[in-house]
């Protein structure tokens, strides 16, 4: 643990400046070996260094700025150096060099977040949330990182694991005089309590299809026959916020994706070919790659032309598209050409298709008019954050499927514990599932903590944090 | 020059860490507006401030390291702020434009180094040193670029200019006194200063053979007929320094390329098909393509099998490869199975080709046994860096080309000198010319300068520096 580890902390490639970082017990003196300037085992701390770096043989390798960090007052909460060279590749591996030459290693990915957990300068959940930030790229998953590196997250599982370690407490207490069978606690209001740390439970989750999308995007695929309107649609939904449009070629030049922002939540967008049967070779492997793309996707606007495509064609692409785990939207374009046409007619009795959509996600629009735009997009965040609409300033929101996991699984504990009280189980069953509760609350902030866990969570993390 | 600059002074891209740097007069005081947990315009210098770094409706950006440094001690000379950030690209773009909506501009290409030579903190030549320093990519350029930093070819040119400035002094007396026609300086003596300086100028400008070929590097192409040995002698080449071998894929499948370090100098060694009469179209373009690159090369290792190929084959290939401007050495091959093959059998009296070699630059070689490689390698790096033989620790080396041009026309004008010293020309056209070698010295350190020659130089670094 008190090993001197060091690491490249800045990005690579060439910059004005670049860090290298070292964190352990002897890591100060170590340094010291190769910075004539000063005795910096003797000098002060947080205070900018300025010196030159010099190898085994004495001859200089940059001239620097060091920065020591004193424990427990540093971001590992060990001693811990900074060292400040020009952003130079070459030079930062040198430096790196001398420091393994002289005893340190390179640290492992997340070494530092997990010496700071270790030492209790971050828990877990905070420690999660400084490789969300550093890979945050909207306003929103920023907003959303930054507030669980501050604590945001971990205060309401720490506010919810109190109002079940009381909760427990009465429960144990009563173990303790089972001879005598005895009830402190009113099974009604245990009974209330249960169902308001569940309902605080359910927010969260819910809030875990926001955060996830707002984290990760949602790859939608704009499908439908030739000539439906399916690039005048895209269009339109770009021209909505051109400045938060980005170009990203494809693998293919068929290919091109788009980024919409609606509520924080990318929508990666995805054009395809016209889907109809292939009169030849190619055109078939176009039409293949389109169905392909939608397979790979979590969200499918399929546009139809109101005069040309009829109730069995729609159901035919649908089936043909469709699957369990799809979010689907059907947009019903032309109207202006047909102005009478009706979900039923589609999705009526008689809709003979497997999939079909609700009344809501079936959206009548003038795509060139950008006739009823707003509606889309309002169903498009709705479907991508299960309903939640977008995100609210003070809200806590989940966005760690870890976390999403160790909630319900949490949850799944509270039900027994519910089921219990209902049928008059005994109170070591209750106190059981109540025990398996606050152990998958506390893993989220990492005060019960297992090192598989702990390996799985930080070798996720780049090198150098 | 007061005004405010920002800048993201990391490379791009996700790291630990990132850093946003400021200079100029009000750029602490611009830094405290949203930095509430401190008064920065009242705090220590050179110590690292922990806050958060808020928007301007208050909601943070950032947990950061606040580091101030006060005019003069710092980079620029001026009042400086670094800010060190999670290295997320998204928060430094945010920090940068809080910094701009403050009031501050984006920082020009190198403008950073620029204040810091109108400040008197760094001479023209340190500051270019800086560039070449990030650049800087095999311990023999980085020596150089450092060595140039810390002053070592300033203090030369300095030195230079201060005995031509005391050779001056005596010149511009005699003008003083002119009418008088009296000579307070002996010609001879004077001459013989003149000489030295100039011995001086030819050993730095014979060094920018060197300087150059560690800082740019050489590209070298092995070219021939098929079965020449081209391959074979590539990988003996390699195999001497396996280390530092690397693989760069080329624009087309058919050309790799490799890199190759003797004594500091990197080869780029380019391997190409075999050069004959093509018997089909395919292969013509093969061989075009071999041409093509031995015209964008600087050194050319022309193989050839000496039981294989006769006199006027190599004469007729060499012909065909050559050009003025390009070094040429030549391999004789295979010389196990025809050891009394010479020199002067290829390029004796009857020698028919426009472009031959000199005999040290003809290499008898058996490439598959390794047999005289070395003596190949000792004439690849003499003829990369015009016969010196690599980089001397203690020695200045010139590596670039602006201090090249500005030291051969100091040279011109001493030699103008030395020719009117010889003529007995009047004192006013020997103290022009002397002023104008002392212009151009003074060019390179920066003592003297103009507005394009300063925007031409910092325009090429990158942006932060």
């Amino acid at each position: 643990m008190q090993e001197t580890i060091v690491a490249i902390a800045t990005p690579t490639g060439e910059g004005a400046i670049g860090i290298v970082r070292l964190s352990g017990r002897d890591c100060i003196a170590l340094v010291d070996d190769f910075f004539p300037a000063r005795t910096l085992v003797q000098s002060e701390a947080r205070k900018a260094w300025f010196g030159i770096i010099t190898d085994e043989e004495g001859r200089a390798i940059d001239e620097v700025v060091v920065t020591l960090y004193r424990a427990p007052a540093s971001y590992t909460g060990e001693d811990s150096v900074e060292i400040s060279c020009h952003g130079s590749p070459f030079i930062l591996s040198r430096v790196v060099q001398l420091c393994l030459d002289a005893g340190a290693r390179m640290a492992a990915p997340g070494e530092f977040s997990q010496r700071a957990f270790l030492n209790g300068k971050l828990d877990l959940s905070q420690a999660e949330a400084v490789a969300d930030l550093i890979a945050s790229q909207s306003a929103a998953a920023h907003r959303i990182a930054l507030h669980q590196l501050r604590g945001g997250v971990s205060n309401e599982i720490k506010d919810l694991r109190q109002k079940l370690i009381d909760f427990a407490s009465l429960i144990e207490l009563e173990l303790d005089f089972g001879e005598e069978d005895v009830e402190f606690a009113d099974r009604n209001q245990l009974r209330d309590l249960v169902e308001k740390i569940r309902a605080r439970i359910t927010q969260l989750t819910t809030s875990f299809r926001l955060g996830n999308a707002i984290k990760l995007g949602i790859t939608t695929v704009i499908a439908g026959r030739p000539n439906a309107g399916k690039s005048t649609l895209l269009n339109a939904l770009l021209n909505e916020e051109r400045a938060i449009v980005s170009h990203i070629p494809g693998t293919t030049r068929d290919t091109i994706e788009e980024t919409l922002n609606i509520g924080g939540v990318t929508f990666r967008l995805v054009d395809t070919a016209g889907i109809r049967e292939a009169s030849d070779t190619i055109e078939a492997i176009g039409v293949e790659r389109a169905i392909e793309r939608v397979r790979t996707s979590q969200l499918l606007v399929y546009v139809f032309d109101v005069v040309e495509t009829n109730p069995e064609t729609l159901a035919s692409d649908l089936d043909r598209l469709y699957r369990e785990d799809l979010q689907l939207i059907v947009v019903a374009n032309k109207m202006d050409l047909n102005p009478y046409t009706k979900y039923e007619q589609y999705f009526g009795d008689d809709y003979a298709g497997k999939w079909a959509v609700d009344k809501e996600d079936f959206i009548p629009m003038v795509a060139k008019d950008r006739a009823n735009l707003g509606y889309l997009q309002d169903r498009l965040l709705a479907t991508a954050t299960g309903g939640t609409a977008g995100l609210d300033q003070q809200q806590v929101v989940l966005s760690n499927a870890r976390h999403y996991d160790a909630l319900r699984r949490a949850d799944e504990a509270l039900v027994r514990v519910l089921d219990g009280l209902n049928v008059g189980i005994s109170q070591d069953f209750v106190a059981m599932d109540i025990r398996q509760s606050l152990r998958e609350l506390g893993e989220i902030t990492g005060e019960i903590t297992t090192d598989d866990l702990l390996g799985n969570i930080f070798s996720n993390f780049c090198i150098g944090k």
